[in-house]
C-alpha cells in the first residue's frame, strides 16, 4: 500500500465520502488511488475556487467535512477566497494539496511555492507530511480537526504518495465542543429578568429550527429581541420557523437596529462591527452603554446554551408566526417582487444561496413566508462563492432544490462552477441578477462624495458588451433563458423547477 | 491632497501609466483618485487572475511595470497565481492592494485576512502604508523595486488613502543590475576555448534579438550550443533572428538534449531541473561529470556578460540561418500542421501567447520559420495565465497582432479575460486547442502505470458536456468560430487577423 493508498483508505474509515477534485501532475498516485479503491465519489470542479466553496456548502448542509485535492501551492492559492469564506463560516474541510516530492523541492522548480506559507492563514491544523508511512495518521489527525469544523490543510508531498509503506490511519474520537460555562447561564439569566432592553444575537449553529424556537421562547418571555449576524453560513427559516431578522449590512441601519439595546447577548456569535470602516463613522455596532454578554463563543455549543438558559428562565419553546404564502408577484423586477414570487414557488425544503449582493438587501423579510427552507448566505465576503456554494449544497442534497441567487459581477470569478452543475446533473437553478454594474460599488463611490466620470464608471460598470449569461451558460452544458418581467421569472422558475438537473435563469434587473 | 491622489501623482511621476483593476470597496478612494486625475489608462479585468497576468504581460513586452487594483486579502489571494507566474518570469509590477483602514483591522471583519501574509511568498517589496502622510514615499519605494524586476506589493488600508496629508514620493533613481563579474567572463572563456561540449544555456533577457544574436556568434565560433531554459517569458524569433531550441518538458527528452554537456553556462539561467519529480528519474537534468558555470546571475545583465565573452573571444554576431516561411497546412489538425499554419499566417511582430500545454510541445520548431516575433510562454506552470497575458500584451502593444495559443482546460481559469478583450477592442485571436480533456495528466496518470477506472477518467476528462467556447465567448462579447479542420482554422485565422478587435478560433485537436 502507498501513501496515497492509505490516505484513501483513512479518508473512508473518517467517514468522508466525497471529493471535490481539481489535480495536477503530483496528484495522479492520489487519483489513482481513488481511482482503484471505491467509496468516494469525486467530483471535478474546472478551478479550484468551485473546489472550496463547494466544500464549504457540503459542510453547511451534511455538517460533516468533505475533502479537496488542490494542485500544488498556485492551486491552493486559487482556493484561498472560498476557503477564506469557509473558515468565517467556520466549515470543517479535510483540504488535501498536492506539492512537489520532499527532495525535489530544494531545486526550486518552477511551480515550487510557499504552499504552507499561503496555508496557514485560513487553516486551524496545518500539516506537509513527510514520509508514505505517516500519511495515514496525518490524515487521520486532519479529519479530527475537520470534523470539529476547522480547515485542515493537508500537504501531500508526491513521493509521500507513491512511496510504499503506507499505514492506514485510526480514525480519532469527535472533539466535542467547549462545554457551556454555568455561570454564565446565571449571569444571562440575571440581565434577562432585569426587564433591560436585550437583543439575543445569534450565530452558528444556533439560527437552525430547534434552537431557534428555543431562542424566540426566551425572547418573548422575557421581552428580549433576537437578530442574527450579518452573515450566516446557514439559517432554517420558512414555514414552521422562528423568523429572524439579520444585523444590516449598511452602518447606518445596523447602528439603527442595535439602538435600543443596553445588553447584547452573544450566542456562537462575535460582535457586531462594521463590513468596512467609513470615515467619520464608528466601527462597532452597539451602542457606547451597551453591555456585550458571551452566553456561547464560536467554539461552545449555543443550542445548549440557549436550552439551559431556557430551562433557568422557565421559558417555552416558540411557536412560529402563522404565515399565508403569497402568490408569485407580476410586473416589472423589482427586490419586493422577486422576493415574493421566490416565496411563492420555491420548493418545500429548498436551500437558497444568497451571492445577491446589492439587489438582495431586501430579499430576506418576504422570502420567510415561503416553506421551510435552508439560507446560506457569504459569510467571508470574499465574493465568488455562490456557484461554487450551489454546486456543494446539491452534491450534499440532491433530493433538494438548490436555487442560487447569484449577483452578475460576483458570477464572473467562479463561472466554470456551471459546468460541474451539468457535469453532475445538479438541481440547482441559478438565477443571475443581471444589473450589469458594480451596483454596490457604485453606491460606495456616490459615498464618498465624487461626481464620478468615465475612468470610475468604467471601473464600476459591466456594460460594453453587456455578458449574456445565457450563451455562457449554455456554452458550459446548462440551459438558460433569460426574464426581464417577474411573469416570465415566474414561469421560468416554475419549469426550472419540474425539470431535472441544472438550468439558469438570466434576470435583467438593470 | 488625500493619501489616494498622492498615490496617483506618485504613479504618474515614477512613469506608471497603465493600472489592471478589480477593485471593491475599500478602493473607492484610489478609484475617485484616478478618476480626478488624469495620466493612468485603467483596465477593468473581472477576476483578479486577469489583473496579475495582465500586468506580468505589459511587463514582458514593454519592460516597465504596470500597476494593479486589487481587494482586501481574498481579492489578493485570487491574483497569487498568475503573480507566483509573474515572479518566476522575473516581472516588475507594482501591486496595489486595497484593505480594511488600520484601526478597524483589529475589530476582525468578515472579510479581513492575513493580506501580508499571502503577498509574501510572491512579493520582492512587500509594505502595508501605516498613514496617508507616507504613502507617496511608500509608493516611490515600491516603483522602484518593480522597475528592478519585482513584484512590489503595497498594501493600502483605507484610511491611508482617505486621509487628507498626502504628499507626491519622489521617483527613486533606477537600482541597475548588478555587475558581470570579469573574472567569470575569463574563466568561461577559458572553458570554451578548450573545445570540451559546452551549452550556452540561457534565460531573461538574453533571449531577446542582440543578445541572441552574440550568443549564437559565440557558439558557431567556438563549437558550443545554444538552449534556452523551457519556461521563458519572453523570446525573440523568427525570421531574422537566430533561432535556440528551450530544454523539453519531459525528463527522459530533457536529460537526452543535456546529455553530450561538459560545461553548462548559465546566463540568467538556473540549473535546470525537472519541472516535477518523478519514481526513479532524476531531478537534476544535468550529467554527472558535467560542470555548471554561472557566467550573468539572474539578477545581472546577460547581454552585457554576452557582449563582454564575445569580445574576450573575438567571436562575431551570427547571421540568422535564412528560412523560407512555409504555406499553411491543410487537412486534418496536428501540432505540425497547426504549427506551419501559424508561421504561414501570423502576421510580422505578432506576440505568441503560449498556454497550448499538451497540445503546444511541438509548435516551437516550425513556428521558427515565420516572421519576427515574440513568444511568451507560462514561467511558473501555474495554468490560467494565457488568456490574462493576452489582455496584458494587447494593452502594451495595441499595434501588433497577440495570437493566444490556449489549452482548453486552462482556458477556464481565467475565463473572464475574454470579456476584458472585447470591452478595450484589443487585437487578440484566442485560438482554444479543444481536447475536450486534460492530456497532460492522462498522459501522466498512464506514467503511474495504472489502467484508469471511470473515476479516474471522470477527474481527466472535461467532455459530458463538451464546453462550447464558441458560446461562451461570444457571451462576453467575443465573436467566435469553430474549426475542425486546418483548411477552415487558416481561414478564420486570416479573417480574425484581418478585422479589430478581440475573436475566438475554436480548433477541435481530439
Amino acid at each position: 500500500m502507498n501513501g496515497a493508498e492509505s490516505l484513501v483508505h483513512t479518508l473512508i474509515a473518517g467517514g468522508i465520502d466525497t471529493v471535490f477534485a481539481n489535480p495536477g501532475t503530483s496528484e495522479m498516485h492520489f487519483v489513482a488511488a481513488l481511482d482503484r479503491i471505491p467509496g468516494i465519489h469525486c467530483v471535478l470542479c474546472l478551478d479550484e475556487g468551485v473546489v472550496a466553496g463547494a466544500a464549504d456548502a457540503y459542510w453547511r448542509i451534511t455538517g460533516k467535512p468533505a475533502a479537496t485535492l488542490l494542485h500544488c501551492g498556485p492551486g491552493l492559492a486559487n482556493a484561498l477566497a472560498n476557503l477564506h469564506n469557509a473558515r468565517r463560516g467556520r466549515a470543517g474541510i479535510v483540504n488535501i494539496v498536492g506539492d512537489q516530492a520532499t527532495y525535489h523541492r530544494p531545486l526550486d522548480a518552477p511551480l515550487t511555492a510557499d504552499t504552507e506559507g499561503w496555508a496557514r492563514p485560513v487553516s486551524g491544523f496545518l500539516r506537509t507530511a513527510t514520509q508514505a508511512s505517516l500519511v495515514g495518521a496525518d490524515a487521520a489527525e486532519a479529519i479530527a480537526a475537520a470534523k470539529a469544523g476547522m480547515i485542515a490543510t493537508l500537504i501531500l508531498p508526491a513521493d509521500t504518495a507513491w512511496d510504499e509503506g503506507g499505514v492506514v490511519g485510526t480514525p480519532r474520537p469527535p472533539v466535542g465542543r467547549a462545554a457551556v460555562d454555568r455561570g454564565v447561564i446565571d449571569r444571562v439569566a440575571t440581565v434577562l429578568r432585569s426587564g433591560e432592553p436585550a437583543i439575543l444575537l445569534l450565530g452558528g449553529t444556533t439560527l437552525r429550527e430547534g434552537p431557534l424556537a428555543v431562542a424566540g421562547g426566551i425572547a418573548a418571555s422575557w421581552g428580549a429581541r433576537l437578530r442574527a449576524e450579518m452573515s450566516n453560513a446557514r439559517i432554517e427559516r420558512g414555514a414552521g420557523r422562528v423568523e429572524i431578522e439579520r444585523v444590516p449590512y449598511f452602518i447606518d441601519a445596523a447602528l439603527l437596529a442595535l439602538a435600543v439595546a443596553k445588553h447584547i447577548i452573544l450566542v456562537e456569535a462575535v460582535p457586531p462591527v462594521g463590513f468596512f470602516a467609513y470615515p467619520g463613522k464608528p466601527g462597532r455596532l452597539w451602542p457606547e452603554d451597551c453591555t456585550l454578554h458571551v452566553l456561547a463563543r464560536t467554539d461552545q455549543d449555543g443550542p445548549e446554551a440557549l436550552d439551559a438558559l431556557a430551562q433557568r428562565l422557565a421559558a417555552e419553546r416558540a411557536t412560529p408566526t402563522a404565515r399565508t404564502r403569497p402568490d408569485p408577484a407580476q410586473g416589472p423586477v423589482t427586490p419586493q417582487g422577486f422576493a415574493q414570487s421566490l416565496a411563492a414557488l420555491m420548493p418545500e425544503r429548498s436551500i437558497i444561496i444568497d451571492e445577491s449582493v446589492s439587489f438582495g438587501r431586501g430579499l430576506f423579510p418576504i422570502t420567510a413566508q415561503g416553506p421551510a427552507h435552508d439560507w446560506l448566505s457569504l459569510t467571508g465576503g470574499a465574493i465568488g462563492d455562490g456557484i461554487p456554494m450551489a454546486v456543494g449544497a446539491a452534491v450534499a442534497a440532491p433530493d433538494r432544490q438548490v436555487i442560487a441567487l447569484q449577483a452578475d459581477g460576483s458570477a464572473m470569478y467562479t463561472i466554470a462552477g456551471l459546468w460541474t452543475a451539468a457535469r453532475s446533473g445538479l438541481n440547482i437553478v441559478f438565477v443571475v441578477l443581471a444589473n450589469r454594474k458594480y451596483a454596490i460599488l457604485l453606491h460606495e463611490l456616490a459615498g464618498v462624495g465624487a461626481n464620478p466620470g468615465r475612468t470610475a464608471l468604467d471601473m464600476l460598470d459591466l456594460g460594453r458588451p453587456d455578458l449574456d449569461f445565457v450563451k455562457i451558460a449554455e456554452g458550459m452544458g446548462v440551459p438558460a433563458q433569460a426574464a426581464s418581467s417577474l411573469d416570465q421569472f415566474n414561469s421560468l422558475l416554475h419549469a426550472s423547477i419540474n425539470q431535472p438537473g441544472p438550468s439558469l435563469i438570466e434576470l435583467r434587473i438593470g
